[in-house]
């Protein structure tokens, strides 16, 4: 299969291939593997302070000379009220007292944080900046374009990607409902199922209405899932969950063996552990706290509020009170080397190729 | 490309191509056309009387001397309340009266309508039987056996698969997330969201998991769909809302025009109309029922109390309180004779396959 296309000459990648960038969860040795191998690796940097997001480039850098990426949050408006987070302390304060945690102070630091983020990415001149949450506002994506920084945004409906491609995006990530992880939705004035487009109908609506390539996610772990995303006209995929159980990934074991272990029916689409919506596997604290629904404080308060249940929760194992986020295909997750896995999606797509013809 | 498969075997058509069975809105030229042009055109007979689709079978039969097929809904069990029944036609007076319509009394017959219209199937040598909601009693099924009529089922799960598979099926839809109309969920103990599995997701991990064919939708509106689920290992595909808007169907003009003018983001997944969860476009209705969610009778209670509100509104051109079944692509749906769309998929079909290779 000639996988040179519009997407793999934008990115100076052989194989169109995205590893998604999985907040939390990166680590340069998973990053630099994938680039290595051919395709996109990127640096989940949604929670990096500077410092870190420093450190991460520069131990890519070390790894790799090939392409790689930076996936940003873009900082939205998160209207609080003490009144919420009051209740939400006495709601965890059973998940705290179990692992004798404190209460922490919320601190909204995000917009600092991304314009900082930015400074970095242009400053170790990172090939590819990745978008999720919404578009930067056109000063910082001015900035980016005049340091020759590829952006890829994220959109879960057509008019998501409409207003991607008008803010000047090179690429646009068709986030499927199958996809595991934080929804990248950010269009107001839609109920919450209204966004969730599986990805069989997203990509071609998608493709037939902007003129920049269009990376297919959601529900895609192997060559079937990559070569069926080329035929809906797609120009490339973004894989998460099939990277996160990958042996380089920094997940933690109990998240690995977890989705390892778990069905198509596993996941559900829950705002309960950062205040966005999210997809992962169904456990006690979600079903627990599900019956707040409406009063959980929106991102990143909640996330910050949750934070210390959750690490400490997967530092022991315990799969009931972390998030673990994974794609509605956890059947079909392997727990490889990046090597190993890249060699067998290249060979499955051949394979395919060969027999649809 | 080789048509030639397990599926167009069993089935014994051209195409792996089969029109839903949707109830309420075939016709016998639009079953007739479909079977004419190489797929399996289906009568679907989820509503039908005896008489009436003793009369629809017949009618297909002078039309065609292809293969086709009957969908049946599966009776199941429907616990309500009078007093729920009560509620439910308070909410429902302000529709009635604008209509000038009468309170309906309910009759649940379904169990004796099943066991008639399995009658007809085997009577009138109708080759293949379709099934949603469930699958039918073991001497149903060996009844239909010992016809030689070939029994196609519904999955929306891989877990519901494996039954069907069990059970004796020939063949297995696996309806994901994106498809229109009815659900057709089973199993039970699953959160309502954990049965709504994308294509992408679903036909895959479903595929590895049984051995007899399994047929994709959900999501599948052209040429780049088809071949998609083919790559994803289905061995054919279900299509609804593509020939929901053909010429041929009987779906009424004010559902075709409104799917023709429809977005991605325009459908839900609710049970306000029927008792039973389908997807169809949000409209007034479903916005204003949506509050007694939990309240709402089950099926078919809830399908006969909304009955003449829906019918009347659809033949008034009121958009607004009737069900508008899609699936989650209506920007690809396309008003064409029968004749034409299959043209159009084949030529879609083989201009792909030469792409890929």
């Amino acid at each position: 299969m000639r996988y040179d296309n519009q997407l793999t000459q934008i990115l100076k990648v052989q194989y169109p291939i995205i590893q998604a960038g999985m907040a939390g969860s990166t680590t340069p040795e998973l990053v630099a593997s994938v680039s290595n191998k051919g395709a996109l690796g990127t640096i989940g940097a949604g929670y990096m302070s500077q410092e870190k997001l420093e450190e991460e480039i520069q131990s890519v850098k070390a790894l790799t000379t090939k392409p790689f990426g930076v996936n940003l949050f873009v900082p939205g408006h998160n209207d609080y009220s003490p009144q919420q987070v009051e209740h939400m302390n006495a709601w965890l304060k059973p998940y705290r007292r179990a692992f004798d945690l404190e209460e922490p102070t919320v601190n909204i630091t995000e917009e600092q944080q991304f314009v900082n983020a930015i400074d970095c990415v242009i400053k170790y001149q990172v090939p590819v900046c990745c978008f999720t949450f919404g578009i930067p506002e056109r000063n910082i994506i001015t900035k980016l374009k005049q340091a020759n920084v590829i952006l890829v945004g994220t959109a879960t409906t057509v008019e998501e990607a409409i207003e991607n491609e008008r803010a000047g995006m090179d690429v646009v990530v068709a986030q499927g409902s199958e996809a595991g992880g934080h929804r990248g939705s950010f269009l107001p004035n839609l109920q919450h199922q209204q966004s969730l487009i599986g990805t069989m109908s997203l990509v071609p609506q998608m493709v037939d209405s902007i003129s920049i390539p269009v990376v297919a996610a959601g529900g895609i772990m192997d060559g079937r899932g990559i070569v069926a995303s080329l035929v809906l006209g797609a120009q490339g995929v973004q894989m998460g969950t099939a990277f996160l159980t990958a042996e380089e990934s920094g997940a933690n074991d109990v998240v690995k063996q977890t989705i390892l272990n778990s069905k198509e029916t596993d996941t559900v689409v829950t705002n309960v552990f950062s205040g966005k919506s999210a997809r992962g596997i169904n456990n006690e604290f979600v079903e627990a706290m599900m019956k707040y629904e409406g009063d959980i404080p929106p991102y990143p308060v909640q996330n910050q509020l949750t934070n210390t249940i959750r690490k400490t929760a997967a530092s022991n194992g315990n799969k009931e009170w972390t998030h673990i986020w994974s794609g509605q295909s956890p059947r079909l997750a392997t727990a490889q080397h990046v090597d190993q896995l890249m060699d067998n999606l290249v060979k499955q797509i051949e394979e395919l190729v060969r027999i649809v013809g």
